[in-house]
């Protein structure tokens, strides 16, 4: 059916049979691994997102180092804001920065209409190359940050404990919020689209802050743009992954997005999300990023515990709740993937409770 | 039945009738009110928090100019770490520090046994002194930090994203972890009690870091020490209210704690949870903090949206999902109070569908 010499990852999206449960690791490209960092020392971050060959080249090294299930392009959520005209600073440690945020309709209307297969052929370009390297031994996904999580970036302008402006934007100024909004989920579904076309063969979107969103607004702010995104981003039949971290509520309404997977952070109770959307969606997650600073054997317990909380059968995919984190030990990640092959063939053998 | 003037915050912590919902906001006693930063602008934090005069005053003054139909204490969770021996710096803007995290067994050798009735004499002092000048107007609550938040303060030393060292702290030296978590357990137990035996009328347990914890990490680091301290709480029937921001799930566990009141944050769903575990316990909550940015009118109708998710009946204290943010308009928390003591007149009239 593929040409993927291992599409375990696809077909656990789409609740088919697996002989193992398959793992990725959020930010598996990213500064915990030396080899990342190499790259890194000789180019700033945007650089490396806006050069193919550095960007194909940190997307594989969790492949070929890690031995993970699936690719992620390396890339950032911010490149739309980028590309829509917003001046965007990366201070490695400080996080990005947006100098001149948007607080005015007049900010607003200045952001220009991007087709992305042109402003941002830099990424198109990333995915052709990196689909090209990794020569089909896993599959690629493609990412983009949900309208509301760019949206939040966009008005903070830079990391926030309140997330005071964005709050002031929707209750205050709600038309201009979803003048904005509407407009990012057609940049973002025509984003997507383009990586599919280009080569991706699964698509992510990052609800991050989703989660400081009371459940009504949630509705109203975040989860239409995501609906209307997947509505109309075009493919045959590459899964979307839905992940909204600290989204603990609606879960039905989460899975009837239209999303082929849930992303869940490690608060969420596998089994019970599972029990309540599990025949409608593939799950994805969720084991503590913080577990990896534990020793081998408390990983090892911890991935038995994730994997018997879903319990047996397909639509799992195996990865942490939120990012892996810079100063984690790559030994420890090395042997996360390891236990989580091992460890979950038992649960897709003889399988009499299986779902989907 | 109670000396007090207005008792209906007691009332609707034990889930008896009331003639209106009461109200009181936590950080009512801040930053937003001017006559605070007057306060303040003459002592450093610390300084108030240790002279009760000056403690006294503030708890007191949103009584008199928003309202409210409870006093809190005006004080600080990381009180008892410092008298612990931990040396504190509040800096205003970046937050408290601990220069000196600890990191080893032997930093929590050093930590000292307190007696919180001598070295944190100050505390009650002011808990007294603010009973004499409040004149029974309304109940006065005493709080403290839960354990695990203490001890996520304690090991990280500042404000943190990913509470990196806690979490290797309970993964690499559970033991360890225990024994300072029991420690604060009792140390907590022992301040609450003289908190009530020098008049506190209500005393609330913040946990404000159990949500960054796993379900099941969170019910051995967190919950069975909050559930120590209430069964050691002297009390006669003075209500303990426990808010554990961020935590979804376990809310069974969460109601048969012996907490009275169970405090949400502003993503959970009032109804949901009170249909859940409504005739165990009262619910405190749970308006977005960030709604008081908004118009006069948007409050209101977010006031009503509040109301109507708990829905009529017995057993609900308003207030907001987490503290008033120090740039609110103090105009808008008067209306917010305003709003509530007119709008849930209805929800406690001619009550069929009322509980407890």
């Amino acid at each position: 059916m593929s040409k993927l010499k291992n599409d375990l990852f696809l077909r656990a999206c789409k609740r088919q049979d697996v002989e193992r449960t398959p793992i990725w690791i959020m930010r598996q490209a990213g500064r915990y691994l030396p080899e990342y960092r190499s790259v890194r020392a000789k180019s700033d971050f945007l650089t490396m997102c806006k050069t193919p060959e550095l960007a194909a080249e940190v997307t594989i090294q969790p492949v070929d180092i890690i031995g993970v299930d699936a690719a992620i392009l390396f890339s950032d959520i911010l490149v739309i804001p980028e590309a829509m005209g917003m001046h965007l600073e990366m201070n490695e440690g400080k996080g990005p920065v947006f100098p001149n945020p948007i607080r005015s309709a007049e900010d607003v209307y200045n952001l220009k209409d991007i087709d992305p297969t042109k402003e941002l052929k830099y990424v198109i370009d990333a995915v052709t190359l990196t689909k090209k390297n990794l020569d089909n031994r896993v599959p690629l996904i493609g990412f983009s940050g949900s309208p509301w999580t760019l949206l939040t970036y966009m008005v903070e302008g830079k990391g926030s404990k309140n997330f005071s402006e964005v709050k002031k934007l929707i209750y205050n100024n709600p038309d201009l919020a979803h003048a904005v909004l509407d407009k990012l989920a057609n940049t973002v579904a025509d984003y997507l689209s383009a990586k599919i076309e280009a080569g991706c063969d699964a698509v992510q979107i990052f609800d991050t802050w989703g989660g400081i969103l009371s459940q009504k607004d949630f509705e109203e702010f975040s989860l239409r743009y995501v609906e209307k995104i997947i509505s109309r981003i075009k493919r045959k039949d590459e899964p979307i992954i839905f992940f909204a971290k600290g989204v603990h509520f609606k879960l039905d309404k989460l899975a009837a997005t239209g999303a082929d997977v849930l992303g869940l952070d490690w608060t969420m109770d596998l089994g019970k999300v599972r029990k309540e959307v599990g025949d409608k969606v593939a799950l994805q997650g969720n084991l503590d990023p913080t577990v990896l600073y534990a020793d081998k054997s408390y990983i090892k317990k911890e991935v038995k515990n994730v994997l018997n909380s879903f319990g047996k059968g397909n639509g799992h995919v195996f990865n942490l709740g939120h990012g892996v984190l810079p100063d984690i030990d790559p030994e420890n990640v090395k042997a996360l993937v390891q236990y989580v092959k091992e460890e979950s063939v038992s649960f897709h053998r003889g399988d009499a409770e299986a779902q989907g």
